[in-house]
């Protein structure tokens, strides 16, 4: 049978705690070499659009899984398949617009973990989105976070997310003015903007940064998109990323390689830090997790969010609707 | 909204010769330069398995469209997605085992249409499977075919499928009993077998080719499987590929090439031929249609099959289940 799971049922299903952890059991899966993960494919479209696919093998969980990314005029959508290798069945397809946000949040929450100092009370963050909320809340999973100050350009939007996010979490949460105030000393940035293909401006610079800081920065997933400057490359001690294919997807990145910002030799990937690669070796250092999604991650996030949904009885089953034929 | 189209639906809202057109219509626009058809994406999978994605978009119909075939154990199956690229929306997913074997038919129908002598009548089949069935039934919708002779290695089955589809089809079918009294004297022979990767037996020989006929082959769709003989190349005065990227998929292909028999000076692809390109300039000639499928193929038929679907007002519908948001 196929599960659907429309938007609000995905909401209902969500479990941000189970799902940072399916997300680290993905990881060790694909440092232990059992997942393929191809790059994914890029296609233009008409109606000033385009199309993602990507795809993941989970072959220890018995999981392979699809999505799909696609955007016409000013809508964008996202589908998420996840198929069970042992019976061969599309077990579920469902909306993963919010799961996508949630999956980026639950894996910053993963990296700040084992990266941000033990000690780590408060935090700074810039954006105000959907992004900037799923993020705070996964970094409130694995640190003790007993304050937040936030920035984005417009002042109701910044004030709405202060009260709502320190209801929601029972921490305090004061909306500033400038991106400064909301970075200067504090233990751990979100940067999670949406600052798109507009213009160069970066929303967060290397010199706000001081010693012992963890950066998270999640919003340049394409190479026109930009959000930290490439001072923040060379200020960190250590750097790590959610994938190679990064490299030549964030503008961030792109823009830091070209200048020659960005120490190949002090980056590690997240599936070798969740596994035990240290990278903070003193509370001084300067941490930056920098990442663009993976399949692993949505995949797993997205199974999560089935077995949930599974237990609490949602979504629409339209039955085995894949005939299933026989291959000699 | 999203439209769900389990197997019973599909075979519903099938209409071959709609699919033919459409299927053109697609071909005439890849050639205008106005569709994408990335390299689909091979894995493999757990549970002796393989996982393959496919996708086209198509912006002179404003479409495109995913394909996901899969592999666990002993079961396959096949699903397609369809977006239209105006609204953005996901209009349906359909179950896709029994389009792609009339898409495969469909093709070969559309190949036939343009290298088989226009007074053809007579057609020899190696294979009486599913692809047998769609492949014979295609062709013809386009040429007068008046009688046909089948041969696989069942008595049975061949047997059967001669009651079937002469039934079906008004014309006489004789099952014989071997491969080489099937084809010889006809015009149009089909090879449609599913050898798989058991061995190297290949289903048809090239020195049972005569002047003058048209050889369809739909079979080797993967490295490791055969269907015809590497003199079958050998003997062509004329060879079309669906696509470029079968000279990396075609088993059959790729042994060609290795054997010096695939001569790239009589190669036209699909596209080309069905706008203008002669292949056949004389009725001596012996012509080639080899195919291995793509998405573009896919698409234009799921497509014919959903506007089908939704006159004769079936399938089940699962409202608007992926949210639309705003990409700025």
């Amino acid at each position: 049978m196929t599960l659907i799971l429309n938007s609000q049922d995905v909401k209902q299903a969500i479990n941000l705690r189970t799902i940072i952890d399916q997300i680290e059991k993905g990881l060790v899966e694909e440092y232990n070499g059992h997942t393929e993960n191809p790059p994914r494919l890029n296609m233009r479209t008409g109606n000033d659009g385009f199309y993602r696919i990507m795809s993941a093998v989970m072959n220890e969980s018995g999981y392979q899984g699809f999505k799909v990314f696609f955007k016409g005029g000013p809508s964008v959508r996202y589908l998420i398949g996840i198929i069970n290798q042992q019976t061969n069945d599309l077990e579920a397809m469902m909306d993963s617009a919010y799961i996508t946000a949630v999956r980026t949040g639950a894996t910053t929450g993963l990296a700040t973990k084992y990266l941000a100092r033990e000690d780590a009370k408060t935090i700074g963050l810039i954006g105000s989105g959907l992004e900037g909320r799923t993020n705070l809340e996964a970094v409130c999973a694995v640190r003790k976070i007993d304050s937040a100050k936030v920035f984005s350009p417009t002042p109701a939007r910044r004030e709405a997310f202060a009260i709502e996010m320190s209801e929601k979490l029972g921490i305090k949460i004061e909306a500033v003015d400038t991106p400064e105030k909301a970075v200067e000393g504090v233990d751990i940035i979100n940067v999670c903007t949406n600052t798109s293909t507009k213009g160069n401006n970066v929303a967060f610079q290397g010199k706000w940064v001081s010693p012992g800081v963890h950066v998270n920065s999640i919003g340049s997933t394409m190479p026109l998109m930009r959000e930290i400057d490439t001072d923040t490359f060379a200020k960190a001690d250590g750097i790590v990323i959610d994938t190679k294919h990064l490299e030549e997807e964030s503008g961030d990145v792109i823009e830091a390689i070209k200048e020659g910002k960005y120490d190949a030799s002090i980056v590690t990937v997240l599936p070798a830090l969740v596994t035990g690669h240290k990278v903070r070796t003193s509370e001084n250092q300067v941490t930056l997790f920098k990442s663009v999604g993976t399949a692993i991650q949505d995949i797993m996030a997205a199974r999560a969010v089935y077995e949930e949904a599974k237990k609490l009885n949602i979504g629409t089953d339209v039955g085995e609707f894949l005939e299933s034929k026989l291959f000699n």
